[in-house]
């Protein structure tokens, strides 16, 4: 057979004698392409509908001349699935490739072949009437080729309670009266899948022993019809496509049959066919396809390999001219790869982020926004998913609360502990969620202040002071701080913080969190300073172990390995493995009957320390000047909590999140200002945004497209935005504060295992610990990762040498008696990334970190692509799809 | 431009009027293929010398029309390499893909161009004088061009030490006495990959304003010649390819030249057009290619993707007629996939396993066999591959040695112990090493001996037995029986000896001692029975941690995650774990000073139970009817070293490890049961020869080649078969027995953690773990098995079910006062396999298992392929890419 080239489609027209169209010409839903190129205006485009989305399937005649019958072994809808023969199951889905050759010889068949467009039959009796008028068949044969078509095919309909079943596995003549689905059709679990709308295009190939000549037909329907049981889901049909011939070819009818099916699969040559009016426009469609194809070389690569389906795919509308972009593609517009890595440069556009020059200006604008969705706050939580996400947050929620509060209590001495950290993250959470500009963020206890708690207790505790007066006393200045801070829209110098300041904050808390777990594991190995009932013998040599630390670490690694392979239920265990880390190593504290220091928690409701009332008294043993002088502390603080507040906010409103209710930096701020002086006064924990907890707040309320094609990622529609759940987790925390007593039979290990596991994991998902770990790997084994193809190798070590020169110094800091002024370091930080705009290019710094608020306006946005754009060609698009589409940073280590 | 169809290049010929081959067309080293299609005979094709390596580089003229220059941007000898110009270096190496358009237009432009077969230019110089003798161009043009052509071309040569360097970086233009290659292409590390003979092609594309035409000139050197400093390594060019033109086709010329580069690193194309003697014949040759292409679709495959290079490569010999399959192809012909899955089957067919009929004959044989081997088990060790391969093994065995010493001495209550370890290690193994008929295995005291040691003593404990001299007679006992099996060629009975019995004797023994070192260790929470000086007051509540058992399952991890990134140094560190393991270990228990129970060493050359000499008595305290009772225990011991002994052997010589000096199963057993009345009456431990360490030895003796292209995995040549460094091995060991005052340090739990960590990887390696787990994994989820593909999943859940209650019930035995009946039930396992043969089909068999010697013959090597054999395009070949090629099994838990 010979072979036809993009191009040269008008001398086959004329040659093939069979090639008229049956139907009306005009009639169809497309406005037709005309034949020499593009349509012609874009405005009439735009009248187009959405195409439905269309599945394929590929029924093959076997068993020729012995017994022969049709069978369905191969289905497409995206990718392909293959029918295992032997083990009688679907293969998973992978991307479908096939030998040009057969691309080839399936378009010089068609040119030959029948081709009929806008077929008006509406059974599969009048269909294969059609179809067999054919010339070089004889009425004899014909009839043969008509009882063939009419027979019954099998199919492998997987359902899920009773295993694969074949579908009528009895191959029998279907009569008129039979062409009705059949029960197993409609039972398909398959169909699910499709959205109302969606049609079916059937595929049927295979050798025909009777036949001289080799046979194709294809048929686009002019309305879709269900063709009784030809497809394995009761979809009506609006393509039918037939490829038979003499064994010559062998396989080759199989392979054409692939070939049309993954044509008919690719959106282009799908919206091209559905408006074809004639074979030009048919093959002209498939010559398009040609065009675009990648070829792998066959000494390369085994052809029979299959390729799983890549994270996400390549957008269709860099595909084609514009005329093509408005009538095909999933309802929602994939964001390219380029936005998606300047999506967290937005914010700099973002007007919420933009100065208004009024005191409180900022904080109005974002209570006017706010305002205007708070009726809908309430109203878009009305979802079952909200259950499930409360019930998830919930247990997250208290799983900090007890880690925090029973850490707290040991760096305060008791001062405060898990009591007060269930009462304050109950009151304080639910107020954040009624009030803040951001409901999604989940206040609780956070690192970094832990980490300024136990300064500021080591600190009194040094110089004699009543610390929890002291306290009270920070707390109202803090207050003060954050208020001038709202006042003045310092919010919008959130603009600043770039992944260089996140980086180095999370960075030097995590170490914090690892050096300190560490120390006091090794620290109960040799002693058990604190003296308690039932402790055993002071002085006797005991190492305690460390559950926490290994079933966290072990539950940790779990999810990770399988979860693209392990459903819903595994998740959510994998979600929750903090809480059965908690379980599993108080299960065997007590089995073993370890005599290790357990959570101080108070048999009734009141506070932890003994002897105070709920209420801290303002100065209690203090003088007075300490009130004026706790502002020097308060400055420190509310240099950390303007930090690790905002830097929660800057992540959970990243473009990639698409928040239609836009963000509340303002607002917020000045919430955590107003609960400030309420919690110091009650002697609760100080309360902050929360990065994980949120972030997985957020994650629970994804809305996700349901009707994705097997082997397709679902897309992401959105967040539910609203107060609701926030709220009821909240509640249920509250009303958890009488499991208190419950509380005190876990293990303090076992929190400082959880605490070494947040602190590794945290410092783990950075991009700073990636570039740590290339100084140490040779160039040729480094991992393709995006930055090392556009920066120099040198420049990356430059970059991460300084980041951790700053750290070391953040460290050393943190070390002298100075430690307590590290909070005015991290915002260093921001200083010294100012300053790597004298050492590095924007370029690499785009490619490293991200640029800064006016170094971004100077630079056109082409001046930011690599050296030789070479008409986009080599973008670096397609590496994402090897990208986590996870978030990058995990960041306060709460 | 009008593109061309293969079978339509006669009228390209014709219409071409400058394909005038310019070289003697018979004087070239092909024979030439005839335009028609294959060539004459096979045993001409044998005399055509295999063709040598070639390197192609891609050289862009980019930053016309201001400051030209020549810049290669890419390179390939297998995969390609781009330039990551702004990082300034080389990519990982990929598969190359390429549109379909750029080959079309590439052969477009090709057939109207300027083809030059054997130019006999033999400098830079006169090749750009014979290419530029265009009839298009001007003489001006011509000059310009010529001038452009000689101008040096910018590399990158990354060398190892001193960071990238770009070749020459001012361009300027070449004279003719500067054509000698310069002194970085000398320097250039990549120089090394080529063995001697390799050849370059020089690709040189890029737009060029003054031409108004598209010039396309593929030239064919006569001689190689070293083109100056065009190509970045020194190597002679063959091939040199110009694709210049108008700025009209923009980023074209480009992708045009990738095209030539993959199509010239194609073997099967380089090696038609090496013999091409016509345009005719490179068009043809391009067509040929293009008929194997694989076609990706656009809308799944982002063509900007980079695929990794696959584990293992197409076979070039499935891929054309037989005339081609001789000439080419890499000097070790790869193995079919197929050859590779009935690899094991081959020991069939092996003449070693059949059965002379003569008392020894198969003794007779394998002695006669290795007889004619033994002059080379001493000479092929002549290489510096074996020290490094003697100190591994060293550390392993040494390693061993301490683990199972002292295991043993605990088990026995030190009447056995690490002394007798190291002394019986290096007596037997080095006696092994000069005799055995596989030098290449181990002795080692294994997992299963070392169960029932610990049985045998428990027995003569309860039944207040002298436990030695009774030993004593059991190994007299066995050293009989197993004569006896060596007479009558029992070993041919290794043919039986399936996956199945492999696996459940492997999870038996792991299960037995994940159970025993979690028990060991839960008992010592609990109480420290064993009263030492310097212990801690009995009664005291520890919990002694497990250190051994978490470092080395970091230590294990740890290379199999980056196995793949991390050099040989790192590979090291990861061999040694467990090493490192019991340093780290020690270490920490030192540090913390931890009372945990330490191994028992004798401070002095003397045994470990105080107050007996070297030799047992043969009857001691025991009656004399003991020594003949002892016949029962040895008969079961006897079962169990069969296995143990002849499984290993069976792993060893399988056919995918290529050994040429043969097995020697029978000569093997020989020597086992020669040692045993030796180890029984010095007390020593009993010794068989052991799976992973013996692997790991074949491992560290593998040749493979050094010569392989960037992406490339080095191919396997075989393995070092000698006895020289077994020997060396054992030598050391036994000077080592002087270190044993050392070993004191150790403490146990540490080797109970080494043991969980056997255990427990032993027990992940196997199949039947796998298929445990998909009893749990719902289909949609489970991972792209091979025997999924085949076997449906009812029926690999039943044989899964078979295979748990098997174990179950061996379970339950060994927990009964039957335990030391074991052996017996583990031969049972041989028994159920072959009733399965009435439940399962031999395919199904085939998938699962392996087939049993009768059966194997009764089907015919077609039965055994999947169900529609689609003329092999279906064949499993390339699912076998992702299987890792590591042991199936680490069986003997060692």
């Amino acid at each position: 057979t010979e072979m036809k080239l993009p191009g040269q489609e008008e001398s086959d027209i004329s040659s093939a004698s069979e090639n008229v169209p049956t139907g009306e010409l005009d009639s169809g839903p497309g406005s037709g392409l005309s034949p020499d190129g593009p349509l012609d205006t874009d405005s009439r485009e735009l009248e187009v509908p959405k195409d439905p989305p269309l599945f394929i399937q590929l029924n093959e005649l076997l068993g020729w001349p012995h017994a022969p019958e049709w069978k369905e072994t191969g289905r497409w809808v995206l990718f392909e699935e293959k029918l295992e023969v032997g083990a009688g199951r679907w293969s998973t889905p992978h991307v479908p490739t096939v030998a040009l050759p057969s691309l080839q010889k399936l378009r010089s068949l068609l040119a030959k072949g029948l081709v009929l467009l806008d077929c008006p039959a509406l059974s599969l009796q009048e269909l294969t009437e059609q179809v067999t008028r054919v010339e070089s068949l004889s009425p004899e044969l014909r009839g043969k080729l008509k009882a063939l078509l009419l027979q019954r095919p099998q199919h492998l309909i997987q359902t899920p309670c009773t295993g694969p079943c074949w579908g009528s596995a009895h191959p029998r003549e279907a009569s008129q009266e039979e062409e009705a689905p059949l029960k197993e059709q409609h039972q398909n679990p398959l169909r699910q899948k499709f959205a109302a709308g969606a049609e079916a295009g059937a595929v049927l190939a295979g050798q025909l022993g009777f036949l001289e000549q080799p046979l194709g037909v294809f048929v686009r329907l002019r309305d879709p019809v269900v063709l009784g049981p030809l497809i394995e889901v009761p979809l009506p049909s609006r393509f039918f496509c037939l490829l038979l011939g003499p064994p010559t070819l062998g396989r080759g009818y199989h392979e054409m049959g692939r070939a049309v099916a993954i044509l008919l699969s690719d959106l282009q040559f799908q919206w091209r066919v559905r408006r074809a009016s004639s074979l030009h426009d048919l093959l002209a469609a498939l010559d398009a396809f040609l065009e675009e194809v990648t070829v792998l070389p066959p000494g390369r690569w085994d052809p029979t390999a299959r390729i799983p389906p890549p994270k996400c795919l390549p957008s269709e509308h860099k595909r084609l001219p514009s005329q093509l972009r408005v009538a095909k593609g999933p309802s929602v517009r994939r964001r390219t790869p380029a936005e998606d890595r300047h999506g967290r440069r937005q914010h700099a556009a973002n007007p919420e982020l933009r100065r208004t020059g009024r005191l409180f200006g900022g904080l109005v604008q974002d209570v006017r926004r706010k305002a205007s969705w708070y009726p809908s706050d309430f109203l878009d939580a009305l979802h079952p998913q909200c259950f499930s996400a409360v019930l998830y947050i919930y247990l997250a929620t208290i799983t900090n609360a007890i880690t925090f509060g029973g850490l707290l209590g040991e760096a305060t001495d008791g001062a405060q502990g898990v009591l007060e950290s269930f009462l304050g993250t109950a009151v304080t959470g639910a107020a954040f969620c009624l009030m803040a500009g951001q409901p999604l963020t989940i206040l609780s206890s956070t690192g970094p202040v832990l980490v300024f708690e136990r300064l500021l207790f080591s600190f009194s505790r040094d110089h004699s002071l009543d610390y929890l007066p002291f306290r009270l006393w920070v707390g109202i200045w803090v207050a003060i701080f954050c208020l001038v801070l709202v006042a003045t829209e310092a919010s919008v110098l959130v603009r600043y913080f770039t992944r260089f300041t996140e980086e180095g904050f999370c960075a030097l808390i995590s170490l914090i969190f690892i050096y300190d777990a560490v120390a006091k594991m090794l620290t109960l190995t040799h002693a058990y300073p604190i003296q308690r009932p039932g402790s055993p013998t002071y002085g006797c040599l005991c190492q305690y172990p460390d559950p926490g630390g290994n079933e966290s670490q072990w539950t940790s690694t779990n999810p990770k390995d399988r979860d693209d392979i392990l459903s819903m239920v595994r998740k959510m265990l994998g979600d929750f493995s903090s809480v059965l880390a908690i379980l599993l190593g108080c299960g065997l504290d007590a089995f073993l009957g370890l005599a290790t220091p357990k959570l101080m928690v108070p048999r009734e409701f009141k506070p932890t320390l003994p002897g105070r009332g709920w209420l801290v008294s303002p100065f209690g043993a203090n003088p007075w000047w300490l009130s004026v002088a706790a502002a020097l502390p308060a400055l420190l603080l509310s240099i950390l909590i303007f930090m690790d507040q905002q830097i929660t906010g800057v992540i959970l409103n990243r473009a990639e999140y698409r928040l239609r209710k836009g963000a509340g930096f303002h607002l917020d701020l000045f919430c955590v200002a107003v609960l400030m002086p309420f919690t110091s006064a009650l002697g609760l924990p100080w309360y902050v945004s929360a990065t994980v907890i949120s972030l997985a707040h957020m994650d629970s309320l994804r809305r996700e497209s349901r009707a994705c094609a097997p082997g397709e990622a679902p897309s992401f529609l959105g967040i539910r935005e609203q107060r609701l759940t926030g709220l009821a987790v909240f509640i249920l925390t509250g009303i958890s504060i009488f499991l208190a007593p419950i509380l005190k039979f876990i293990p303090m290990p076992l929190l400082y295992g959880i605490f070494l596991y947040m602190g590794v994991t945290a410092i783990s998902s950075i991009q700073f610990t990636k570039r740590v770990q290339l100084l140490l790997i040779p160039a040729k084994h480094q991992p393709d990762l995006l930055f090392l193809r556009h920066v120099p190798l040198s420049r990356v070590h430059l970059f991460t040498a300084i980041q951790l020169a700053c750290l070391g110094l953040l460290w050393i800091i943190k070390s002298t008696p100075a430690a307590i002024i590290f909070p005015i370091m991290l915002l260093g930080l921001v200083g010294v990334r100012k300053a790597l705009e004298w050492v590095f290019s924007p370029q690499e710094l785009l490619w490293l970190d991200e640029l800064m608020p006016e170094k971004e306006r100077s630079i056109p946005e082409k001046g930011v692509e690599p050296e030789y754009s070479f008409s986009g060609s080599d973008s670096e698009d397609s590496e994402l799809m090897y990208q986590p589409k996870a978030p990058e940073i995990n960041i306060s280590v709460n």
